[in-house]
């Protein structure tokens, strides 16, 4: 077994693998990774690797120096299966490249675009050659709620839970629909611009926030959601089998 | 002459008017609205209007307080020339009710979609009969960028300004194209969607950011800087009419 630690903005993730297969997930807190003493007594890892996009917490390193089996953290020097072309490797958020890992090992071999909708949404392109070229960073539903209220003067703080009319019928539901419907528009013309593109494009959808409208059935996209932790599981594999 | 304030969230506009025309804009800060007294020279106002999105400071209450004409307060009880059938006029924005009734005078009679690109990004819907049924609010360019850097643990401010790649190639170029492209895709999404409804919808795009995309040319999109306060220009003459 296997433990892969996704440390995001928001939370943080542990994951059991048994070879390539997630068994089970647990969210926790990415400051404290309070949940990981309970996760390690579920099962007997022999190894794992941590991925993180923010500076660890003293609390979070002593955790995750007490682990008693060897830990890959997962680096911009790392080696990865695939041909990373991004300009500026050492500044590329690892659960971006993780993504993109992740998607390849589910589809190998074809064009792959990976939306990720959490604390960002972003947007990675990786050529059926395994070429990865780079990708966008847009701000998730939750970000963009947040910023309507606290950057403006009037606006109210809004849940994406709600009512979802077309155009909104007052302030809540404008800010609402304004926010879902952006967002839906926005991933669609991605899709649209990359098909145009890549004829033969694969989709993938993945990331906390459900993106509960039509943009799977039209696009026959695939949603998975853990398209970070199986890159992480797969650069863990690549990297034991490279050094043994 | 007439003297036409629009304060929101990020600035306040003076523009001067004559009849229907605007003669001159300058723009100033919304909590002192400092250039006020310089305007107030080069122009003899008769009158005048003011609309607010945030609560005016003591300092702008008293420059309007001795302005030595007469100034309407835009408020949700002012009648305005449209039929207003948002569920919740008084917590609609003053602004985003001016700019529908602006963009009703330069094309009356038809349906119109009118995109606000400033601190928010608002469309607004109209239809031929002059019904107004509300619209969208989703946060504008700068504080996409700016709360992608807040909200986050190791994203860096980016500026607007520099290349635009379709998918960025380093972190700077995945912000900026991130943002500006799912700015892109969102305007063009609502713009297919309602021509879908109203296949006559004439599109306006109004606010201080530039949409430098080609969506202006793609839609047939027509520019105009002052809907704003074309809207208080007309609300000010409707309510001097019927009260005259």
């Amino acid at each position: 077994m296997k433990l892969i630690i996704d440390i995001g903005n928001t939370v943080a993730k542990l994951v059991a693998f048994d070879g390539d297969k997630p068994v089970e997930e647990v969210k926790t807190s990415g400051a404290t990774l309070e949940a990981l003493p309970v996760f390690l007594q579920k099962y007997s890892f022999e190894r794992g690797i941590v991925s993180t996009v923010r500076d660890l917490t003293s609390e979070a390193e002593a955790q995750l120096a007490s682990l008693p089996f060897p830990m890959l953290h997962f680096t911009p020097e790392t080696p990865v299966p695939i041909t990373n072309r991004y300009r500026t490797p050492k500044t590329l958020g690892s659960d971006r490249l993780a993504a993109v890992v992740g998607a390849t090992t589910l589809v190998p071999g074809k064009d792959l675009l990976i939306i990720d909708a959490g604390t960002c949404i972003t947007y990675e392109v990786i050529d059926a050659r395994g070429n990865y070229w780079g990708g966008n960073i847009a701000p998730g539903m939750q970000m963009r709620l947040t910023s309507l209220h606290e950057y403006t003067a009037r606006l109210p703080m809004v849940s994406a839970e709600g009512n979802v009319p077309g155009m909104g019928y007052d302030t809540e539901t404008a800010i609402r629909s304004g926010v879902l419907r952006g967002m839906k528009y926005e991933i669609e013309g991605y899709i649209r611009s990359m098909r145009h593109k890549f004829p033969e494009l694969v989709v993938f959808l993945t990331g906390g926030d459900k993106i509960n409208f039509d943009v799977r059935v039209k696009n026959i996209v695939m949603a998975d959601e853990y398209i970070v932790p199986r890159g992480l599981n797969k650069i863990l594999d690549y990297n034991i089998t490279d050094n043994s």
